[in-house]
């Protein structure tokens, strides 16, 4: 067992070397997480990829905690905040939740991960939450209410880069379809959208929705 | 390698036996996922946690991905849609929106799996859609707009389902709180609602919003 003590372990302030850095070991997690899923990145299996000897990992990295933690920050950079400094609070959040929901349909294997992970030590992620909480706060949204709006909104983003990534034919009852008539005419309806993904038009739908409910509870909470 | 089409295979039609059916595939495959994740299901795993030969457990099965159905089948059995055949529709959904985000709470393993997985085969998934279609129909819905309502509906409760097991203190700052003082302050702020889990605050919020955008949207088509 290779000990996060042993003693060639870097201090925590020490500039890293130019060979193992925070951002080739966040390189090569994403790719291990991306071709194994998030159980196929261990420690071991990250020094593997790098090419170094586990303990030269555990200089930089304590614990596959760590490394997560980078992973998840590198990604959130990829997500659009602009709109929230410049454009009306609905386009910034239009903005943002394409932009977010494009980035994790190319990370799914991040999201069970993402969603349950502290933001403490993630610069990158709290930036992202900071330039959307200034957007909210200049809409005039009531305090209380931003950080659960913002929950929702990812929530609604996480599933729906899931459905992203699914085949276009999952709604299809196959031979069941006689036992299930009114699903399967239902499916059948929804082709008229025939230019656009299916993923696409229901994200869009429910991304109208969830904006005009909590513009109109916000307008109720003003009121 | 056990082929899916050694002597020992059962035609599909025949009954299967006591000691391996179905529903104890079914029952040993959740218990893996849960215990390993979807990674640490596989047909030998499986066979192990069955104390049966791999070559009994493709007389039932021919691959991972049959396994897969019948979890996701069996785990949908658990979703409320009683709603929709008597209650107005939004009371409908929300019953089942909350029972469903609940079910996957417990079953978060299997999200990335089942966001992904084909109905055609999955009777009890069906069943569900068929419900829930039904309902739509009732209050009005124009049927193009129905599959796509319903596939928002699940994005926003399956990311609902990653955030309910999130820990409580996920969006603390910690030492970067200075950085990001808005952020943390919005933090903060959220705490007034003492007596709910965060988790439920935001999904009530996203579900209300939801639930209004979408009637706001059938009101405009039907208009």
């Amino acid at each position: 067992m290779v000990s996060a003590t042993g003693s060639a372990r870097r201090s925590a302030g020490r500039p890293l070397n130019r060979v193992l850095s925070q951002e080739t070991i966040t390189r090569a997690a994403l790719t291990l997480i991306e071709s194994r899923g998030y159980e196929g990145l261990t420690m071991s299996s990250l020094a593997r990829a790098l090419k170094v000897a586990p303990s030269s990992l555990y200089n930089h990295v304590e614990s596959k905690g760590d490394v997560l933690i980078l992973v998840q920050d590198h990604v959130m950079t990829q997500v659009d905040v602009s709109g929230f400094e410049s454009e009306p609070w609905e386009h910034a959040v239009r903005l943002f939740a394409w932009s977010y929901r494009d980035v994790f349909t190319r990370h799914t294997p991040l999201i069970p991960v993402i969603a349950v992970l502290p933001v403490s030590g993630a610069p990158q992620t709290l930036a992202v939450y900071e330039a959307v909480t200034r957007g909210f706060q200049k809409a005039g949204w009531p305090e209380p209410l931003i950080v659960p709006a913002i929950i929702a909104l990812e929530s609604f983003i996480f599933g729906s880069a899931f459905d992203a990534t699914a085949p276009e034919s999952i709604f299809e009852s196959g031979q069941l379809a006689g036992q299930y008539p009114q699903f399967t005419a239902a499916v059948a309806a929804r082709k008229d959208h025939a230019d656009q993904r299916q993923a696409d038009v229901a994200f869009g739908l429910g991304l109208d929705a969830l904006i005009l409910g909590l513009r109109a509870r916000v307008a109720g909470d003003l009121r």
